[in-house]
């Protein structure tokens, strides 16, 4: 089967229409649960049914168009992002890969073409961070992942987040168990802006993700003593901002020389707090979010392990007391690597360039991969930017991303299928 | 004229019976203006009337008790510091000076003498920092440096500071230009807590004030690109925190290195405000709060050429914007030579220890120099804690430093008197 072609022009305007749902003014701005969300969900829901697709809202108020495939019985090849920005973001962080999902089955049904698996366009509900403290809530519903202790969690309006998923469709009273299975979906693909400046700087049309990085988060605490700025001289300060440089300097340094050929690792120190935080009284304790994340745990172990020491004996050196506790931990998820071998056959077959590499963020893909085998497609974005209303990508970059992402699936509908 | 001898019990008692009055639940705060700083002014009268003084209210709001002195027509050796405390603070900076200045008075009246001076124990209003942004309301009143600018300022309730001089009992209309001149001031005389630990460490009894330091603050500003933590390699960031924090250490290193026998000079960043201020987003921009004091201007103007042209090229390497505004400069101002012979000497035949040191912090008597010859006595104060609860001095320094300040001021007596 071949010949189904993406109309790039197509899949850009949908993304251009979809942005014009923000909030006037800060653009871009369409918050999961809000009204403008929904109505934005409308218009989805019309463009879904324009490429032929059948319309449901699944228990976790995910927006799915379904066409069904040739052979009867089949499990569904879906494919999907979300709609959802955060505050000020970009028109095509989730927009893209959603829009893609959608052309892919316009294109199909353009050519009279049917997979012989069914096909589902998705649009996860809320991907982006939430007043309920969580993001991917709809894929994290799909992989049964909402608890009840996480469906109960209020917004500061008082709403829980299962009210919240019930008020777009969803029935929250069905989560806490998988919504899907191998038996109702044989893969997963998700088309993405890569957020970051590595396919731009090779000049690469198209990175195929080999993981998922796993991100640890830690509180630190540099604890010295307060004391007045003008009659304490430097000999005898317990400066705990000049204790926290010195960390924020070796988490940097540290990171960077921890990179190399197949080891991917970021550390980021993005929060700061110092008490009293007054312009005339040295600084007596500081609080930092640190940060780490790389395709390799060993790697994110061996950053801790040094990283801690260091920050120890500096701090002890200093007179200063130095605290960590770790508040989260998620772990690495590989790629299906069946799949990723058919996204590798079909951007070499359409004449782009590829590179494999891990995905520093999180995706409604690491979330389907504990379901059905999952994969993702990176397209390059301007100078990495992203969450941010200067988030840019080129018509035609999106446009190859998505026909070798509709190239691969095909190649898999045909090989996955039953003789 | 000799033999009035502080009475270190008095003096102690006042002290303590002065920390009554603070607000319950946070011991210790008595904010200038508030209504427990009015009902703390009405012991404070009751008190120098107790020690055979009549109280005055100034047109800024200071309370003075006035004694005459035997000698017609001789200005007056005035003493005193504060009764407003920051909030949370101690029981002794302002109130140690204010109650030795009332304990001179009760000494000289218990013994039957009289200045050939006048004599006055003054509670200036308001020294430290407040609502209005400025602190020493009242003795910058007294050196006529409230402009109709200053005393328009308003508290965020709304209030300006000309009203709320006012209704401590001055009378704003007749300020802008200096109260008290050498005609009325023969000198003035200020005890205060060292606030730092240079006492305490040599295990010297008195600090005998030579200047105050001069005092510049600076708003720093690093610029850099936010970006996501996640996907943005380590290679390719400008994490304006890292930059920051490469200067934050060397501000406190290059000020550390300018410290020399007869140099002091502090440099602190005390504040930090950074953007986005996100776990997960590569900082975009710090903004510091520099303040650089130092008895030797030329010092500072070292300091600030090194570290600018420092911060300048740091940035420039690390891909950063570094910009820098003077937010604020107060000059040097020395302490009266006489004065200070007289406190040496009165050390000295009192067998009391002292050393001669710079101010790092502004005081009352820093104002007072601008009217008349003024000079200041340090107590030592426990590990230099100040502005806090922990705030702590002895019954006896605080007796040894006030009787030292009484005998300066009985031989400046004498010396100063026309024959």
């Amino acid at each position: 089967m071949t010949g189904a072609r993406i109309d790039s022009d197509r899949l850009w305007r949908r993304i251009m229409d979809l942005s014009a749902f923000t909030e006037p003014e800060r653009p871009w701005t369409r918050p999961a649960f809000s009204d403008l969300h929904r109505r934005c969900r409308d218009w989805i829901r019309a463009q879904m049914e324009s490429a032929g697709l059948e319309v449901v809202i699944d228990a976790g108020g995910n927006m799915a168009g379904k066409s069904s495939g040739s052979i009867d019985g089949l499990p569904s090849i879906a494919c999907g992002s979300h709609s959802d920005t955060v505050p000020s973001g970009g028109r095509f962080d989730g927009a893209a890969g959603l829009a893609a999902a959608i052309e892919i089955a316009h294109a199909l049904a353009d050519n009279g073409m049917r997979l012989n698996h069914a096909f589902e366009a998705i649009d996860f509900l809320a991907e982006e961070p939430t007043e309920f403290g969580m993001s991917c809530v709809g894929s994290r519903a799909v992989a049964g992942k909402l608890t009840a202790f996480s469906l109960a969690a209020k917004s500061p309006e008082g709403t829980t987040l299962a009210e919240a998923i019930d008020g777009m469709g969803g029935d929250s009273a069905r989560l806490g168990r998988p919504l899907r299975g191998r038996c109702d979906t044989a893969a997963f693909f998700e088309l993405h802006i890569e957020q970051g400046t590595i396919l731009e700087r090779a000049g690469t049309d198209v990175g195929i993700v080999t993981e998922f990085v796993c991100i640890n988060r830690h509180s630190l605490k540099v604890a010295g003593e307060a004391a007045h700025a003008g009659t304490t001289p430097m000999d005898v300060r317990r400066d705990a901002l000049v204790g926290a440089a010195t960390l924020v300097q070796n988490v940097s340094e540290r990171a960077e020389s921890l990179n190399s050929r197949g080891t991917y690792l970021v550390a980021t120190v993005g929060r700061i707090a110092i008490q009293p935080n007054g312009a005339n009284v040295v600084p007596g304790s500081v609080e930092l979010a640190l940060e780490i994340r790389s395709n390799r745990v060993e790697a994110v172990r061996d950053f801790e392990a040094g990283f801690f020491q260091f920050a120890a004996d500096a701090c002890c050196k200093a007179g200063l007391k130095f605290d960590a506790e770790q508040k989260s931990s998620a772990p690495r998820v590989s790629v299906n690597e069946g799949l990723r071998m058919h996204l590798r056959e079909a951007a070499a077959s359409s004449g782009c360039s590829f590179r494999e590499m891990p995905s520093g963020a999180g995706h409604d893909a690491a979330h389907m991969s504990e379901v059905c085998p999952s994969c993702m497609v990176f397209v390059p974005c301007l100078r990495g930017r992203s969450h941010c209303p200067e988030e840019w990508s080129d018509k035609d970059q999106i446009g190859r991303g998505a026909q070798v992402m509709l190239e691969a699936m095909l190649s898999f509908d045909a090989l996955a299928c039953p003789k």
